[in-house]
């Protein structure tokens, strides 16, 4: 299947995004500016474009100052409409992603590691950075109509994979994946995933697909049907702290996908010897860790944010492999802002996904 | 060299010692009973024994209650006297040494992985545990004549080595060679080790014969000229919070070898992308740790206790091969209680070792 290419690569164009023109503001119809195509450059019509939860605390200013307007979305969907000269590695019609961010100084220790989202100069993500292509333009994100992205930030989407249920893979799937495989999730080993949400339950399955028995730490009972669907092998309540006794140095790895204060020392307390607690998400105050549950049986605390370029396009093929990808539901332009409030309250089954088509 | 069989090995004996017969008082002579030889047991006359840290805590009662009398004592160095009918692996006359733990399951999962000073059903320490082999006693450490202990949990000590100096190796050795080891200090690898007493100087050594960077952190700039001594490339002094800022993205590996309360997310923001943050101090309160820092650069903060039998070997013979030893100040039996009260003000270069001849 080939798109033919648009006629007016060679000049920036405006096209229809939702973003805020002030943080905090509901999302708006609002245009933006996508550059003229680069030699490097991939323009993508964009077909779907997952709501992750940061997007929510970016547009309202919860993460600080940010540019305005303000297009979020970095779990794009699409295919290839044109190709700058010197792209190889895609053709036009092709399917394609963008994931959290868009370029990188490819020179730092982490870019030359293939963590281009450590760089060490400043990653630049795919909204609100400042282009590093002297054109003073701000990044705008995935909530749009089409997108010109750098081809080494593009990434290929195989065609078996559901378009509009693998855009949440961009960010929630390389957010887990890169941790489950960095810390060694496999067969024998046992994983817990705490929060079965938007990125937990893609956690989930990515865990199970890798071979681990996975148990869901959750304070939600009600999900436990769901749990042993995606393949887990128990939910185990934290209502209340009973957990930290009956999981006493169950797991070899934690992966903490919740980003509300919790008793850190329950958790660590039910890693096995040399068993990691990973943070993905971010509590609002600092954790309180007693050293002896580290020293005892020489646990690790860590954290990580996502996945290079090549570990990204190795989750999607794997994802495609093992017929993972997230649960969603598919809203038009006009439910954004109704889907923020459903998120921001945990009220869906697990990710919303906007079709790009209603922009 | 070879020293003749005691004649009594088949029946229990009293030996010299000095220890607590109360918690809190200052150690007095003591006399405690060893065992009749069992086929496995090695039987050591000691020469030396260091004096930890931890046996001050012990004594004193800061570790909680503990059987008395309480002697003292995991770092021992002395010669083989006698060995029971099953041992292959010794020979009468020969040096040897005995570390923090004499005995474990040897069946349970970091057992069998070599790591029996994290037992899941409880290591043997040297003092104060009750014996795995049915004959009531408790186990009563290296501040003695004499001591026969499981020949599994013997170390063969090479004769290059200065016995004096080579007794701290047994625990404040093994306690650093083993995360250092296990983090990847070598070539290329920045590491920094946090206080320059008698576990921290020895890190330094030990990671420099690694051939990893060292840079100590310390409060004290006294010790500067010392740490360049032992090979590090730089003291930092911590005594005000520049360091932080100096210091910013430095290091692959912390080593932490200090007890005290301190600002972890300085030494956190102090790591590069990977870095580890080791703990072998134990703080009395809590860490207080801010995930960003850990999440922002994939940095992990664990805690390391001891290594095990085969890795505590493999630190001797590489502390033999590299010159690798403790810096110490020889005592007699009846300066204990006053190295004591300096070892608590830290007014000692760098560990006391006291001259088993004297007890």
């Amino acid at each position: 299947m080939t798109t033919p290419a648009l006629p007016d690569s060679t000049v920036a164009r405006p096209v229809a995004a939702r973003g805020v023109t002030s943080l905090g503001e509901p999302l708006t119809p609002v245009t933006v500016t996508r550059r003229a195509l680069r030699p490097d450059d991939v323009r993508i019509r964009i077909e779907y474009s997952g709501v992750c939860h940061s997007d929510i605390h970016n547009v309202r200013g919860d993460f600080g100052p940010k540019p305005v307007p303000l297009v979020p979305g970095h779990e794009i969907i699409g295919r290839v409409t044109d190709i700058g000269d010197a792209v190889t590695d895609f053709s036009v019609g092709e399917r394609v992603g963008v994931g959290c961010f868009s370029d990188s100084c490819g020179t730092c220790g982490p870019c030359l590691a293939g963590e281009e989202g450590y760089c060490d100069n400043g990653t630049v993500m795919t909204y609100a950075s400042v282009n590093p292509y002297g054109d003073g333009l701000v990044t705008q994100g995935g909530y749009a109509t089409e997108i010109v992205t750098r081809d080494r930030f593009v990434l290929h989407v195989p065609e078996s994979l559901d378009p509009a249920a693998a855009a949440p893979l961009l960010c929630a799937g390389i957010t887990t994946y890169s941790p489950l495989k960095h810390w060694g999730a496999g067969p024998g080993r046992r994983v817990a995933v705490v929060g079965m949400g938007g990125v937990g339950h893609v956690a989930v399955k990515i865990a199970v697909a890798m071979g681990a028995e996975v148990t869901v730490l959750s304070h939600s009972e009600s999900k436990r049907a769901e749990a042993l669907d995606f393949g887990a092998v128990d939910l185990v309540s934290t209502a209340d702290g009973t957990f930290a006794t009956t999981c006493r140095e169950r797991f070899d790895l934690i992966l903490n996908t919740v980003s509300v204060d919790l008793d850190v020392a329950a958790y660590l307390s039910t890693l096995r010897f040399d068993g990691v607690m990973v943070q993905i998400g971010l509590p609002s105050r600092p954790m309180s860790v007693p050293v002896r549950l580290l020293t005892g049986r020489r646990r690790s605390l860590a954290g990580s944010l996502v996945g290079g370029i090549a570990e990204t396009q190795e989750m999607l093929d794997f994802c495609a492999l093992h017929g993972v990808a997230a649960e969603i539901e598919l809203i038009d332009a006009d439910h954004i802002n109704e889907a923020y409030e459903r998120a921001v309250r945990s009220d869906v089954r697990y990710r919303f996904v906007i079709d790009a088509s209603t922009f």
